[in-house]
């Protein structure tokens, strides 16, 4: 319910919270990309209570990012597998492990990203496509864009003129 | 309470969901990237019940993304700042704006990236930083890192095979 005023809001990471902002809906994500896509398997995983997972499965699938494949006819059983739109989620889900790695591990690093070719461990960073350079404050910064509507406009003329101050 | 498991897992999904898994927090994170640092202003921006904001900045503070300045002594009161951990947030927050406005944005992107330098649109992408290369699968996968458990070890390797079959 609390969540209505953001839904509505034009902020592309509230848009995105309202689909995948319960940590419950990204570690099935994290899973699915693991190669899992049963019901049984997501709850063998995350130890999660089957009217939660079939709460927040749900949502992923309402919300574009799964899709059900059935698997058996009688009795009728799915798979859970990741859209177009799920995948997509991929670079989010990398930048989280990233983050993790660099600030919650202090034994060193459990999970990595591997480099298929090289079997090399990747270090995976954000960076603006056409320059190749690397997003981080000041040289990039949030601004309104083509579709902000006045208040967004307003809102984010402010808020740099003020983080420049 | 039920996060009590994953907080014990390996995973740097989980370790960092642990952190920052409650989109609240994510927002709160969102509104201190534009220059926000006051309770009443977090409140005015994010319309959250004062309770829940106390509860989120706490965490948020706990976890050693942000820190309490004080700039009033008598009353007591406080400027919430991001730590350079919680800077580190920044690629998230950005990858989540990305793929919020490549798929919840029909009207458009309303919040982008800028270049401060051209004031051209960036693309953020996520890439390898020693290649260069796209992050992606299957030219890129998890894997069991150097500090992986036996557990967390085997985990991957049937799950990496599995998704390969």
């Amino acid at each position: 319910m609390r969540h209505k005023s953001l839904a509505s809001t034009q902020c592309p990471i509230a848009r995105s919270l309202e689909r995948v902002g319960e940590w419950w809906s990204i570690m099935i994500l994290r899973d699915a990309f693991s190669g899992l896509t049963r019901f049984d398997q997501f709850q063998k995983s995350l130890k999660i209570a089957p009217n939660m997972l079939t709460r927040r499965l749900n949502k992923l699938v309402e919300s574009g990012l799964m899709e059900r494949v059935p698997y058996s006819e009688k009795p009728l059983r799915h798979d859970y597998v990741l859209t177009p739109r799920g995948r997509d989620f991929q670079p989010v889900l990398w930048a989280i492990l990233a983050w993790g790695n660099q600030h919650f591990a202090p034994e060193g690093p459990s999970v990595v990203v591997i480099d298929a070719q090289s079997g090399a461990q990747a270090e995976p960073v954000l960076v603006d496509r056409t320059t190749g350079r690397i997003l981080a404050e000041p040289a990039f910064h949030t601004a309104a864009g083509p579709a902000a509507s006045e208040p967004v406009r307003r809102r984010y003329a402010a808020r740099h003129a003020g983080s420049r101050s």
